[in-house]
């Protein structure tokens, strides 16, 4: 049911234009899929209804990106990412699982995804039109709603790391470019060359985007394009509650393949790829970034539930079943009571989520697929 | 009674920590400011109750920064800063009541303020630490929510213009820095030399900033802060209803006087200093970034609109007089009814607005003083 609701939101918006048919294909086999705690609802109300269903102390979720395709993802590679995420799942489970903090699971996570070649962050950033890696990374911790974010690193090698610094060590919210370098050679981060951002498979991607963009630029009187679209993308990120009841969220990125101008997306950008308040829930998102910048799409899961009294669930699917398009992107979140939603409107979203209640999981396509 | 409440809230909020001696000082003159459209209300209500009373057709609101002091405005200068307001309400006023759009008297406005010497925008921009002028600027269109932001521009005359090319002849919404000149190479806009930006008292200003930084550090052995405070804040904004219905906000800013490392505050965060949507209302705001950040301040007045039904004086009032401390800025605001709103919780705000109903004020302080 929840499935065709969603379906049926999806195609209910798509309306007569053509500029939407690509998205129709896009999201053929495309769906949504919005996982609550498996005890049933929110942890407490759960209490309140059955007391022998134990509250979920801990809860945690994390994704590798949501610009997946069964097109660009060979099936025998599959297991290959699962297992980066049971690792990374397996990594925040620990620290959550020993009373770590919500803060600490979620930097710990990101990290290992960003050392990971096969995700758009860190190791695995996409190559810039100038044929560099330019990364972005944010953290928010839900208790103090302290928060920091940068942009447009070349040579530190875990972003998520350097953005915490910015947020624990800085009176600053948002450091960019050369002076978030400066700031990182004040700070004790791991510093690597720029060959440490080569991996083949990117390099190959971007000259495929740049030689059909100059012929698409050749053969026509426009200006060039600034590139977009589906298969370009790629984040990570994860969302945590610790047993202390804080809530954090961390999303790391090598941006757009082939981006250009020093065009920043929703990563960096607070309350648009990355947003967590005690008060709500904790959440990161991964996407066309213009797109979830425009609809403030983080704390605007955040905004329904505390202005419109949604639950979790039912936010973070009107936001991306209503108020985004078809092939947007997703986002996973962590509720103040435990629940865990993931919800994506693209092909596929690399994800996993664990919980107190013995929760452990990952996937790369919708449920049922 | 209004005020009152305002001050109750704030007062509420101090509580009996040390590190709010200060804000209370500031605060201590300071008080919020809240202006319904002169009908007596919402357009579309007034029209309701009142045959006679035609509703608003248009309106504006302008800011030119709440870091303002009576001890940093010298009385005699007063004059200059309300000339200089009326003169850029009067540009948007003609564009609006000549049937123009939001957006083009939003940028038109923002225009003649970055070309002021007197504002902490384009011309009149603070020094960064390493004294440069490094400009910030964002446009947002409540009818489509299409967006545009640029960070740390050097060369460019109207940081505003370039934004608005960002989201009208980009597919981006944010670039920042070096790539973002290099869009501006692309778009006609105005350049300008470095020392376009040397303005005597800005310049002052910073060494005197610079002088105590260095001052404090030689005496500590803490790693240099990082600058924040009152004071050394500043930004020019404007947000309109136009005849058609669409709302539209726009924000600039020199940032903070000796900012390092790239620091990027609240104007080219959408959602953070700039925001707009025809659903509710635009806005621009004003004040220590970073708070302005994390707290998600201009999307944040329209969520409370949108779905926690409140009206925009409402939303506006409990943003800046409940969620924000004392000291922290203020906001301009215009509802999709035509309604004004002018909300600080500083010393004083440069103000002006202006309405299809006759109504054409610009203010320094808080009512009354």
């Amino acid at each position: 049911m929840k499935l065709f609701s969603s379906m049926k939101r999806i195609f209910s918006r798509l309306g007569p234009f053509p500029e939407h048919l690509f998205s129709i294909l896009v999201v053929g086999v495309g769906c949504l899929v919005a996982c609550e705690a498996p005890s049933g609802g929110p942890a407490e109300e759960a209490t309140e209804a059955s007391p022998a269903a134990p509250p979920v102390e801990w809860a945690l979720a994390i994704h590798g990106g949501a610009g997946v395709t069964r097109a660009g993802v060979a099936a025998e590679t599959e297991p290959a990412y699962e297992k980066s995420l049971q690792g990374a799942l397996e990594e925040g489970k620990k620290i959550l699982q020993g009373d770590g903090t919500s803060l600490d699971a979620v930097e710990a996570v990101v990290r290992l995804l960003e050392d990971d070649p096969l995700f758009n962050a860190g190791r695995g950033a996409v190559f810039t039109n100038a044929g560099t890696n330019e990364l972005d990374a944010a953290v928010m911790d839900g208790e103090s709603l302290s928060c920091g974010a940068v942009s447009g690193l070349k040579t530190v090698k875990n972003p998520i790391t350097l953005a915490r610094h910015v947020m624990e060590r800085s009176r600053h919210v948002f450091l960019v470019g050369d002076g978030a370098e400066r700031f990182a050679d004040e700070m004790a981060v791991d510093r690597v060359p720029a060959d440490y951002f080569f991996v083949q498979r990117r390099h190959d991607r971007w000259r495929q985007v740049l030689e059909a963009e100059e012929e698409k630029t050749a053969s026509s009187a426009a200006p060039p394009a600034l590139p977009t679209g589906q298969g370009r993308y790629g984040t990570v990120g994860a969302v945590a509650l610790d047993r202390h009841g804080n809530l954090a969220a961390a999303t790391s990125t090598g941006g757009m393949t082939n981006k250009r101008f020093g065009r920043v997306g929703d990563v960096p950008v607070i309350g648009a790829g990355t947003y967590a308040n005690n008060a709500t829930c904790a959440v990161s998102c991964t996407g066309i970034g213009e797109q979830f910048i425009r609809h403030t799409v983080a704390s605007d899961v955040s905004a329904r539930m505390e202005h419109g009294g949604r639950s979790l669930s039912e936010a973070a699917g009107e936001v991306i079943g209503e108020v985004l398009n078809p092939g947007d992107g997703g986002l996973i979140a962590v509720g103040k009571d435990g629940s865990i939603s993931i919800e994506f409107n693209t092909e596929g979203m690399f994800h996993g989520s664990a919980d107190s209640s013995g929760r452990f999981q990952v996937g790369i396509w919708a449920h049922g697929d």
